[in-house]
């Protein structure tokens, strides 16, 4: 299965067809030592990248955060407003 | 199948447990409007982010991008250094 079908699944309505959506995943794999969690403050400092080049309101930002044996997935959905 | 599954595949082997592997993946559909394509630059600031949290060494990282049908998709991996 291609990574494309599982990254930005498609959309149920063409009206949103016009806006741009980014996706942001991270995915740590931790070490046995551990070691610090960073994944929120990288989040923010992600979000303040793609401003540089994007607006991004903060009410069009989708945020989820997954744990599963010893992997953090950080998932950051976008859509970015038209025009 | 869980992302997890489809992010960081297992990996061949035991020797590399110690090490912490990170993913970066940035996908993009644009609009039909297209715009600049801001994913090169953008995966140099994304890097440089990641870096104020974890030493990274530039030869460690290996970058990929696709594109298909009006989606782009920038996926970094990158090997962190041991302890």
């Amino acid at each position: 299965m291609s990574i494309f079908s599982y990254l930005l699944p498609k959309k149920q309505n063409t009206a949103s067809v016009a806006k741009e959506r980014l996706q942001i995943i991270v995915a740590r794999e931790r070490s046995t030592r551990g070691g610090p969690d960073y994944l929120p403050q990288l989040q923010e400092e992600l979000l303040q990248v793609v401003r540089k080049y994007v607006p991004v309101d903060q009410d069009a930002v989708n945020v989820q955060v997954d744990r599963e044996s010893g992997c953090e997935i950080l998932e950051l959905n976008i859509t970015l407003p038209e025009g």
